[in-house]
């Protein structure tokens, strides 16, 4: 990597993190510069404004997100255990988030869905990823005959995303990751309500 | 009330708005002046800070999203109704949010939870009243015998409000409140399964 681009790269990484513990408003270039030990001129030469060190951050945060939960998947051979480890990314959202500071989906979509068009239609297309992944592992849920083909996938995609970001807010709040793990076990639960019948 | 009350009233009410649609680090004095119709020195006279601001203002949201919840429980007979009361508090996030911005709760808490240790507070304080609210509904529904006694009350709780909030973030973000709809068809289901077997 040319020296260039490693300190191009440096500023997405480490903004990525600040703006995820801090969020976008609260960090100002003077944290990004003590972060990543470049100077005020250093920072702006690679980058016009914050938002645009913003707009690659989140591009940078939800692409290590998304790594994270497409090798979880990778690694689980039915369609409810590929379910339960997308889950498991963010199992101990309070010691071991994705990413420092916990999701970058759910940080993003709170702080923008009214304030920051451009981080907003980001924070969306991450979350219609997430929906579409989830809705595709279903369907060959159904394919396999691991799930019923009388369920609602497009509801059930929806509610184990909101249930999962939910337990990640609560969970980050009271500083103890057991709201996800309750998430995660009735999930589990629900999802073996709609196996087929046994005949 | 005295004119002044009034005006810090004011300041309280218009803040909780502005806090709670663009965020506490993206609210500038300067807004709260313009939303208030106040000069920086009215404001100044009866805050000493933001920060001062910003825990009035919380206290206030939490108020008005709490009475709501409480009426709408209040308005309801079984214990699975008056779950299903609180969570239409939420049914509109789009276009009828409990307070302009979406749920305060979900908001503070994702903005707070690692850098404003105040609001922090008050966001758990109010996330585990939610909680204990919840659990003493499902309390009072196994003593009135419309819910199994061997419930896991505490978990069930925890799951109510993660999937609740996780489903307010998701419609905010995507304009479509369709997803706090979803949830709440799913906790019905996910309640009656708790319901004691017909003998």
């Amino acid at each position: 990597m040319r020296r260039e681009d490693a300190a191009r790269q440096l500023i997405v990484m480490k903004s990525a993190e600040l703006f995820n513990v801090k969020g976008y408003a609260a960090t100002s270039i003077q944290d990004i510069m003590e972060a990543t030990g470049l100077t005020k001129g250093a920072v702006y030469r690679r980058f016009p404004s914050k938002d645009e060190i913003a707009g690659e951050a989140f591009d940078y945060a939800g692409r290590v997100l998304m790594e994270q939960v497409t090798s979880a998947v990778g690694r689980a051979d039915t369609a409810i255990d590929k379910i339960m480890a997308i889950c498991h990314v963010h199992v101990d959202p309070v010691n071991h988030p994705p990413i420092k500071g916990g999701c970058p989906l759910l940080n993003t979509a709170v702080e923008c869905d009214d304030t920051m068009p451009i981080l907003r239609e980001k924070a969306l297309a991450a979350y219609q990823e997430l929906l579409r992944l989830v809705q595709g592992i279903l369907e060959q849920g159904v394919s396999a005959g691991e799930i019923r083909g009388d369920a609602d996938l497009e509801a059930l995609s929806s509610f184990i995303v909101s249930s999962l970001e939910g337990s990640v807010m609560a969970s980050r709040l009271s500083r103890d990751s057991k709201h996800v793990g309750i998430v995660m076990r009735q999930l589990r639960v629900l999802l073996s309500t709609y196996t087929p019948r046994k005949e």
